[in-house]
């Protein structure tokens, strides 16, 4: 296969990308081959020798503990259950939580064969107790798979007696009743507060 | 900047990608490292080192002369222009054409400064006397600037006294008139045929 041909197919298959875009991708990569292409081969090569995951909380980061695990002005109190690094890197974005984190890596899934033992929940028991360890934030997304993974790992933390939450199901800010679903409607309305808060 | 940072900053400025989708991909590399991130760095590398620019026609592949060029196959007494070489492949995907190229590599616009001496007009006209060319056809976009090229180059062939064409403009096959622009059907309806052929 030529160069050209055996590049726009391995582009191809990311996600976000599609025969076209890869094709555009690439022809705009060969144009600016010393000012784009180039940089961006020695980022990757180096994201993929440099990367590491964390051995305590699945965060990936250039460094084992994890930037985040290392922070010391981190409150280690709090682990905050997330199903991907993206999650994790959403809620960093938005400077709402200040705690440790545990990625599960994935969600219960029938379908994708994704069973229980297969996530990191004995981990998750083990840093509870030597972390001392005082509320587990399951912050997973509300979707089938999310909501019965929280369930489950809401019930393996119970005999340990930690503190559990989840995040709350409402309104998105910004948001407009009329075009929010019948479930988040149902949500809001059933969690609904005291006015004047 | 940590190695992941600088990753999805790189691909963030690439066409048909933006931070979130730059992220997505990112987490998608570093997981399938072995499988999809070396091997497209291997791709990568082997593309940014070994795909030429066709010094006759201007397309991009692992040669130059480039395939078609050299294809003895090709009636070279045809060459089409076109803007872009993504414009070439296309023109090759539908398979409608066995003649040479000529990339011009953009098109006349005051805004982006290409001015006519900036397209490769000398060199085509020289193909056209060397290669003994019978037809030039104009395959550049229906845009102001694409036609305003094309006008542009028409004009300094036809001294040369080449016969030059260009694409027909009309109804898109599998196309609605309910939902085609008011110049596409000014186009179709001035280039009306006689039915039943």
């Amino acid at each position: 296969m030529s160069p050209l041909d055996s590049l726009i197919k391995h582009l191809a298959k990311l996600p976000c990308l599609g025969p076209r875009s890869a094709r555009r991708m690439v022809l705009h990569l060969l144009k600016k081959r010393d000012t784009v292409m180039l940089p961006l081969i020695e980022a990757m090569t180096r994201a993929a020798r440099e990367v590491k995951t964390c051995s305590a909380c699945g965060n990936l980061g250039g460094s084992d503990p994890c930037e985040i695990c290392r922070d010391p002005g981190r409150d280690r109190s709090l682990i905050c259950v997330v199903e991907d690094v993206a999650d994790l890197w959403a809620l960093e974005r938005s400077h709402v939580y200040r705690g440790l984190y545990q990625i599960l890596g994935g969600t219960l899934s029938a379908l994708e064969g994704v069973r229980p033992e297969d996530l990191p929940v004995e981990k998750l028991l083990e840093r509870v107790k030597s972390n001392k360890t005082k509320e587990i934030i399951l912050a997973l997304n509300a979707t089938v798979e999310g909501q019965a993974t929280a369930h489950y790992v809401a019930e393996r933390l119970a005999p340990v007696g930690v503190a559990v939450s989840k995040l709350a199901h409402g309104l998105p800010v910004g948001g407009e009743l009329e075009y929010l679903d019948d479930g988040t409607l149902a949500a809001a309305m059933q969690a609904r507060r005291k006015a004047g808060r």
